[in-house]
């Protein structure tokens, strides 16, 4: 297998729940899920679409969430989602009590799944089961699902794109880890395998969802018409490059190691985002917008938790490329340069946005397929 | 929490693929699991209801493994019920291509699914879903199952019957660990615990499964007109209990602690698992007899293997009940005492064995329900 896929089988966030974990460093993400939450209740209001069901023996409202992780932020997002659907039941005269809830929680294999499972509610709404498997791929059987969601997951590449590990490329990518200040054809590259996985995805849900299903989506993004080099993100990972590079200088990673170590995610636009839905064209956009202040759970987001914010993130992938131990030093050279950095997260700087898209899955006899 | 449910929530399997886990000890089981597979296949081609399934939109047809443990087992019971299921279908001139095939793997929360999920094959020919509860519940949406399949996991109880821990009880099991050899209120505690476990199974499977929807049943039990007494089983179960109470005496764990233990599991009978479908009342019975001779993977099963299967099988609650560290010590005198146990294994003895109940959900009008 080569290395760029390795990579990505370790880009699932760190589990459990200790102070590295992704359950204690995603307030960044809950904000955005609870940002979200109102606007998506609205949108179930008007546009879940009740005709599916049956009201003989009615069939269960199948609900899928996609990149879940560890749990609390996911468990959230379907509290509200459930709600949402109950009181549209209810506004259209329906007896919410006699229909049945199923939520599947979907991640990569990798997930933590038992932190997942044991963190579920005892009093539910709803019947829980655990999908392992990429959302690039087909997950459920068709027509299955009534709701798809999936927030802060989609910027996650199925693969590195193969040219910037290439050095024969005018988009290799050495002495980077991302598109961040590189070249034109590395940016290029990295877009063009967003857009071929988003695709996929969108394909794969339209094979899933239900004609009328909805599916909302919460994706990171830089701002249309913001240069990406300008972003707190960019002095951010660029500060990690520069302690990879600094450490490989003193022989403590080597230089080829740090080479071929790109990070496997992508910071779309919302225009960008428009096109690829569009050119897919399994959905309609009934909204796409960038979410307004995702309430932040920690008031002033200080170094440190952005430090540990990072560290959740990347820490699978720092251990499975580089071997472990090599996390600490990073980070903790990370926390002294960034201590330093003066331009570090100054509020002015734009910043990486959310975007939130809901769509609906087009009719089959109308839509493309 | 009472101690009898805290002991209830450690039965799980032995999670992981260490020496002492149950995918590593269940040779036995697998036994059971591959004799059963023939007989489920020939019931399946003879009684699987393909009526059920729309031509126009097919809908997936969903399978459930009720105490899946950690998987190796299961994956071989599921594979071949899809198997089976599929060659009904083309029996049928139905395209069995075009079918979809769910799969639901249920254990108790505290179950290892990250070892299942992982070990799950890339190329399967279903959709794959981890369904953490009690079975004893409804873990499902109403008629949203085809076919349910347990296996050497009836046995286990949801409780341990009040009595047995009760002082002032007649049914007070002090200085035993399970019913064998005990008073007969003791049995009497045990079977009518098994009977409304059993009970709340088949009305949790009614709910779930379709009309005329198949279920398959591997249950563990003692031949009609066999005392448990005169089993190996016995001897074993004795031979544990005498361990326990002999570390007791020597102030290793408490004598409190041994009267307070027990295990929470029971053998039935063919006549009484009878008698339990049949007052239930959802179910026709398609068949129900004994396995012949499951095919045991060690071809002598001696001494080490014995020790290691019970091992698997108790270590949690060991753990659980007398704290960590007490299972090397009790393991190691039950290896040593039944090498001096002439009884022991001995082939003319009877034993437990495994007993097959095939299943059918009566139709909803004309059933109870
Ligand atoms: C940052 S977490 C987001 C978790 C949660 N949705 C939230 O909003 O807090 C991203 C998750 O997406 C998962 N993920 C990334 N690529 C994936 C893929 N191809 N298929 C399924 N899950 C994926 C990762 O494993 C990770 O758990
Ligand atoms: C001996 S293992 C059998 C595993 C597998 N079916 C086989 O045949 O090898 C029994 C399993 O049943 C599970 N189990 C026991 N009580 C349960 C309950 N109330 N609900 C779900 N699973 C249960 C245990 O956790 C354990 O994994």
């Amino acid at each position: 297998m080569q290395k760029s896929n390795v990579l990505v089988e370790a880009l699932n966030m760190n589990g459990g729940d200790g102070p590295y974990s992704y359950a204690e460093n995603s307030s960044y993400q809950r904000g955005a899920v609870e940002t979200a939450e109102e606007i998506i209740s609205r949108d179930i209001a008007s546009k879940f679409d009740t005709k599916q069901l049956s009201s003989i023996s009615p069939s269960p409202i199948c609900i899928a969430d996609f990149g879940c992780a560890s749990g609390s932020n996911s468990l959230i997002a379907v509290h509200g989602i459930v709600e949402a659907i109950e009181a549209k039941l209810r506004s259209q005269g329906i007896d919410s009590k006699i229909i049945e809830f199923q939520v599947f929680f979907n991640d990569l294999v990798t997930n933590d799944f038992n932190m997942l499972l044991t963190s579920l509610p005892s009093e539910r709404r709803y019947y829980a089961a655990a999908v392992p498997g990429s959302f690039h791929g087909i997950l459920f059987p068709r027509t299955s699902l009534h709701f798809a969601y999936s927030s802060c997951a989609l910027h996650w590449m199925s693969k590195l794109p193969d040219e910037v590990t290439d050095e024969g490329s005018p988009a290799w990518n050495n002495g980077r880890i991302f598109y961040i200040g590189a070249p034109n054809e590395v940016l290029e590259a990295y877009s063009s395998q967003f857009a071929k996985d988003m695709d996929s995805f969108l394909s794969a849900r339209a094979h899933e969802l239900v004609s009328g299903g909805l599916m909302a989506l919460i994706v990171p993004a830089f701002p249309d018409g913001v240069l990406s080099l300008q972003t707190t993100n960019a002095t951010e990972i660029q500060l990690l490059e520069s302690c990879l590079v600094d450490m490989a200088k003193i022989g403590i990673v080597s230089e080829v190691e740090v080479d071929s170590f790109n990070l496997p995610a992508y910071y779309t636009s919302p225009k960008e985002l428009k096109i690829v839905i569009e050119k897919n064209g399994d959905f309609t956009i009934e909204r796409l917008e960038t979410l307004k202040n995702p309430k932040r759970h920690i008031a002033m987001p200080n170094l440190r938790a952005r430090t540990m914010f990072w560290r959740a993130l990347i820490e699978g992938m720092i251990d499975k490329h580089f071997g472990e131990g090599v996390a600490d030093e990073l980070f903790n050279r990370y926390s002294t340069k960034a201590a330093q950095c003066s331009l570090f997260m100054s509020p002015e700087r734009p910043s990486s946005v959310m975007l939130i898209a809901v769509l609906k899955r087009k009719d089959y006899l109308l839509g493309k397929k």
